[in-house]
């Protein structure tokens, strides 16, 4: 395994002297690598993520990129956890309009509380998207930034997804955590450029995902520096700052980070532009796409789907030769934690 | 130096083998550090620094603080280099409006475009703040951002300081550099948070500050997402998006960085709300304010500057013992550039 009798003495007095983590990085180096996706199925998707690592991570290489340009963004629902069968953010807004009712007694006859509140889907679908900002605004303001970090961060603590019965923080995706880290021990910064919440997704992205709230860029409302009781806070208004979402992602990404992407991910037609933006860029670059085919292990959606809508990002994919992942031949398995796993 | 026996064989065993990588690593742990701010005179705002730093490191101690917590905020025009007689970045939008005012015939006769164009500065000086918006959205919009920074490095590379002779980023602090140097070796992560545009400071803070282009954050205008010949671009739009001043500080803080820093520093009133911010944490908090008083060497104002005015936040310093810089009496050199200093 180790060839060279020089070297082979070198390491033994490092091992006499006790020096082994010298040791195990330099065995390391000369055995076979470890499979840093070992979630993923050997094939062309699996294969064109390690071939774009390999080439943009090899010093003198003509596809060589400099580790701080090693952007790489993610969405996140439906990308890097399940979004299925509403976005966890909304499963939240929708509990507080629950616990926090007994406060808003016109919520009783006022669409589209009312809808909740008599447990009507039907009529809660039929608010649509203006029912849902609506919904939002409701319960992410008129509080400090603190007040709403502290009651996301219990929510999530007890909240089970209605069909797996676990935490939401468990029905995050075994195969990008494995790429995630593979990225970032190649040199990456990861990044989170999503339409949700922006202090709803730093609640649990360290932990969960080990991005750090600065490398979290999301939609936002106002906030509002205000001195109470001569301390100062921030408040949450009920205005909406920023929509991370469509042409908002290529925007936030130059708001938020800077530079351009080397490498983006997604999976709905909402990160469309954020590949295009990537792929438009100089050098190799990579974009994946996230296909939800496994109705038995997660859920299969796409076209007609009113979450995550995988529609003209999936053409485009087809016609510019983007990954797309086929959740269900891809990955050999889907969650990391064992409750949920079949 | 090296005490124990055993030790200083372990260290004869690895020169030995020429792992001298190690040795110096070790040793410097063993003899009197450097000292990491060379160009700040000994006295109590050096040792404020060194103090809360050697407290918030120090494992185990009752201030200590996680590396991933160590977030550090810097102003920049005023903080980190030279904002006299006027903001470069407004040295650079008056240029644009000469450089440019063959395509706007109507600028001949439209304030506060006619005082440029006449050299009128009484006449700039009286168009006020409404007038610098107008310069600044005149010349900071209607093109990619792309051809933007490039105009903005052109720009650098080549115009001087009217009263220095030398590029303006030649015109840093030195104590300055050296503080963010310390403060990265001590495990922080700085940042700017600026008043100024962003994508203006992103062209030089990387090369000159060490502080990547996710880490800057400023004022800026909406970026809009377009198809130019099937190629996407985003366009600079003549409104404002965020304005980093002031109370917009803690708030972009909080937008763009998600946690509140440790430490921070300003140098006017535009600060006041951001030290404010960062002083209200838990735990041992630094806040600085770099107080210009040396008109020798580089410029001496406070409260009647119209420019970098600093009064609420000096008095706001003095009441709650902020450390104050006084630039003459506390800076030993003010600029790296051997060109500049006396």
């Amino acid at each position: 395994m180790i060839k060279n009798p020089s070297r082979r003495r070198f390491i033994a007095v490092l091992l006499a002297i006790g020096f082994t983590g010298v040791v195990t990085v330099d065995v390391h180096a000369e055995i076979a690598a470890p499979d840093p996706l070992p979630s993923w199925n050997d094939g062309p998707t699996k294969r064109s993520i390690i071939d774009f690592v390999t080439a943009v991570t090899k010093e003198g290489g003509t596809d060589y990129v400099a580790p701080p340009e090693r952007i790489a963004t993610f969405d996140n629902d439906g990308t890097l956890w399940i979004e299925q069968p509403i976005y966890t953010q909304f499963a939240f807004a929708v509990d507080r309009v629950k616990v926090t009712a007994n406060k808003h007694p016109e919520w009783k006859t006022q669409e589209p509380f009312k809808s909740i509140l008599t447990g009507d889907l039907k009529g809660l679908a039929a608010s649509g998207e203006k029912g849902m900002v609506e919904i939002v605004e409701a319960t992410h303001s008129g509080m400090t930034t603190t007040d709403f970090n502290k009651t996301v961060k219990d929510w999530l603590a007890i909240t089970k997804h209605p069909r797996f019965k676990v935490l939401y923080t468990d029905l995050v995706y075994q195969p990008m955590i494995e790429l995630l880290d593979y990225l970032r021990a190649n040199g990456f910064k990861t990044f989170i450029v999503s339409g949700g919440g922006v202090e709803f997704m730093r609640t649990f992205a360290d932990q969960t995902y080990s991005i750090p709230p600065e490398q979290v860029i999301g939609s936002s409302g106002v906030t509002q520096y205000q001195m109470w009781d001569a301390s100062p806070v921030l408040i949450k208004m009920p205005k909406v700052f920023f929509v991370d979402d469509g042409p908002g992602k290529p925007e936030g990404i130059d708001h938020f980070i800077g530079r351009r992407p080397i490498f983006a991910f997604g999976n709905s037609d909402g990160d469309k532009e954020m590949l295009e933006w990537t792929a438009a860029g100089d050098g190799l670059r990579f974009t994946g796409l996230v296909h939800h085919t496994d109705a038995t292990r997660e859920y299969a959606y796409d076209r007609d789907s009113s979450v995550g809508k995988l529609d003209k990002a999936l053409e485009e994919a087809t016609a510019k030769g983007w990954t797309v992942v086929d959740m269900k031949n891809d990955w050999k398995t889907i969650f990391p934690s064992a409750k949920v796993n079949p």
